[in-house]
């Protein structure tokens, strides 16, 4: 994707998929909000060439959605904790999730559920001041002057 | 990404971007959802090349998210709409853009708002039960047996 374009244009769906618009990227916000932290971890989880790991690191490093801390000097050893930025992707990374088990497949799919209830949690995207769902209401968009 | 692994895994957000885990795919259903539905104007708003656009069209129809239409058989050209599930992902594109509008950039951004009250829209996702922000719930992930 052409991201001098997007990345500071006025569509603000374009600007986040300018950070974070492929799915390597995305698993690997989802695996930091579930605890990974080192490249072991992540390579472990999502069975991922070392090299492609590697970019989308420093690439997530680089737009802000992950801070690297180094964790030891002999060897020099980093690892990767979501950022303010990266961690308020997680709510979307779980809509995304809704929407997937929705419409694919019908195999149980993994659920999130309140730590201390165990109610099942069900994500879905509302405007948050009137609080109807965003399917629901008639929606224009209105480009800046 | 490997999807033979992950098309039908237990995760649903992997589930889901192996449906729609590039950023073409996902400026592309945005463009469908504001009413495009020909190869041209596709390939006008986005400055996608061609053959790009061509495959990220079938790939979309395959998995089931764009219905391709024949509007003319001289010459031949098909549209694409929205499926369901394709409409319903725009929520998630929305709540995707918050999050794009909130952390990226200073200059402004398009906005939702109501057709007729023209009140902005704010997305936000929710639990659908309890009404609470995801990221002010204490949650853990439940992997099926």
């Amino acid at each position: 994707m052409d991201t001098e374009k997007y990345a500071d244009g006025p569509c603000p769906i374009a600007r986040g998929l300018c950070r974070v618009g492929d799915a390597w990227s995305m698993l690997i916000l989802r695996d930091a909000g579930a605890g990974a932290t080192r490249f072991d971890q992540f390579q472990k989880n999502l069975g991922i060439a070392p090299n492609i790991l590697t970019r989308r690191l420093a690439a997530l490093t680089d737009a802000g959605l992950l801070e690297r801390r180094r964790y030891s000097d002999r060897p020099p050893r980093d690892e990767y904790v979501l950022s303010e930025a990266g961690r308020d992707f997680l709510p979307v990374l779980f809509a995304l999730g809704a929407w997937g088990g929705k419409h694919f497949g019908d195999a149980p799919v993994s659920r999130l559920v309140h730590v201390t209830s165990g109610a099942e949690i069900d994500p879905v995207v509302v405007d948050r001041s009137s609080g109807l769902a965003l399917g629901e209401i008639d929606m224009r968009i209105e480009v800046p002057a």
